[in-house]
């Protein structure tokens, strides 16, 4: 139990918020953890649940000295925040956040940090199909990944104490260059959530299967499709906007092999396509091996 | 307790069979489960493990006086063991498969099943990632579909019996016209697989992102991709060999619904793609409410 930042600020309420709330009470992170969100719905739930010390009304009644403010919320809405919050920022304090693309950040927050205010960047790889404060727990960084992009300009010190920080609530931590990270993501995380959602969308519109066949008939594969599918439409539609190019890029990439599969299907090239399998099962032995998903076995797919 | 067929062989020793084994076992519904493969090894794990009561070299002498002979063998291998087992098969006995496209199964199997012979063709909505003999377990169909593919020419009681034996290892069972059925499943799995395999060979293939990099953060939403990319290599091809015109035509649908998604990040329509996220959500509920996935978070996903 060492405290990392007496008092944390967390904008937003949500999965995200929520669940690191329980992960720095369980570590003994923060003296206080102060929530805040626009929601006065959301406001009232997260006190009846009683992960943070106290929630308040406002984002700046929020920050007021704190050490360490978490932005969490959809990266559309961080600019006005941080033009928010910037004037009634602590001296030496640490501005961070948790969204899922970096450099359309940096660009929206970095303008209105203050002088004397460290802003470290951050990205926890982790979260599940829910959102909404009643939705987080404890663990769900543990031996997760999260991605730092400090700027070159920034303290290295506020950069280590917020290293530590993640630790503490169970992650590893990697850092990267904001454009690389961009990159990273649109590959392993916002590409295939925009295929997903496009599947579950054709299975939907297709009027020869019916939506109860779809429904019944999921477990053959397509019900991974749609637990990817069920993530939060807010906050993926802003990844999508402020990620654009490097999604694009990798969509463009996916579609050249897609239709190069497609046509060894209507070729009839089985030795094609059982070397493009035999390939790709390779990389799910390594994801094992690296320990980021279990081996039991998922029900219910063909 | 009921006994359905004293006598069912398996042909194929993978995941399918021997969970029908476990499952029959479970249920008392066979008075002898015969097995065999081709593969020695294969017949020495399942002597070991012992899910069947025995286990012969060769279907010829697998299928001797079986009431009921279940095609547990990859599509492409069917109509050869169809060949080969005919003219064994017991007068009256129902000649059965679990291959996951149906009309191409029935094209190449019925010619050779003999008169007095039934053959119904069934598709188990069942599995996991994994393959081989010791994969199998008895609670794999337990509340999963199973679809029956009967032909107008064929029995009716032999339909029913078997339906009674799917019941009794613990599926739904429904019947279906086997275009539709193929039509169906390359919805809600053939497509799906196939986009799956590509996005991992993707990410597998891009240079300036190491693998190291997409095996550590795979938690992001690419996992789920990398384990339906992990299925079983031969069988997958076989099923896009021999269900391709339904596969190209949802691909195409597909593609086509990938590039307006794609014309919307572009373009940076918020509204649409808001729209189209929170419409494939309302998918995902319905499946939940008909026990087809468990509503227990998916850990590590953003």
């Amino acid at each position: 139990m060492t405290v990392i930042y007496e008092k944390v600020a967390l904008i937003g309420l949500g999965l995200i918020a929520s669940s690191l709330a329980h992960a720095m009470k369980r570590g003994g992170l923060a003296d206080e953890i102060v929530g805040t969100t626009r929601s006065k719905e959301t406001r009232d739930i997260a006190t009846s649940l009683g992960f943070c010390d106290r929630i308040e009304e406002t984002a700046i009644a929020a920050v007021k000295d704190a050490d360490l403010v978490i932005l969490c919320v959809p990266v559309g809405a961080m600019a006005k925040i941080a033009a928010e919050i910037a004037p009634h920022l602590k001296v030496g304090a640490t501005v961070s956040d948790v969204g899922s693309v970096k450099q359309a950040i940096i660009d929206a927050v970095s303008p209105h940090i203050p002088e004397g205010v460290h802003f470290v960047p951050a990205h926890p790889l982790a979260g599940t199909e829910h959102s909404g404060p009643a939705s987080g727990f404890a663990e769900l960084f543990d031996n997760r990944w999260c991605i730092m992009t400090p700027l070159p300009n920034q303290s290295l010190d506020a950069a280590n104490q917020l290293e530590q920080f993640w630790r503490g609530v169970g992650s590893n931590v990697e850092r990267m260059d904001p454009a690389h990270h961009d990159l990273v993501l649109a590959v392993t995380s916002h590409a295939p959530h925009l295929i997903a959602y496009t599947m579950v969308g054709v299975a939907d519109d297709l009027e020869r299967v019916t939506e109860k066949e779809v429904i019944n008939f999921s477990a053959a594969g397509f019900r991974d499709f749609t637990r990817i599918a069920a993530s939060d439409p807010t906050m993926w539609r802003d990844v999508f906007l402020n990620n654009k190019e490097a999604t694009l890029e990798i969509l463009g990439r996916f579609t050249e092999e897609l239709f190069d599969l497609q046509r060894a299907i209507r070729r009839g090239d089985g030795d094609q396509l059982h070397e493009y399998f035999t390939r790709t099962r390779a990389i799910r032995r390594d994801i094992l091996e690296a320990g980021q998903d279990t081996k039991e076995a998922n029900f219910g797919r063909e």
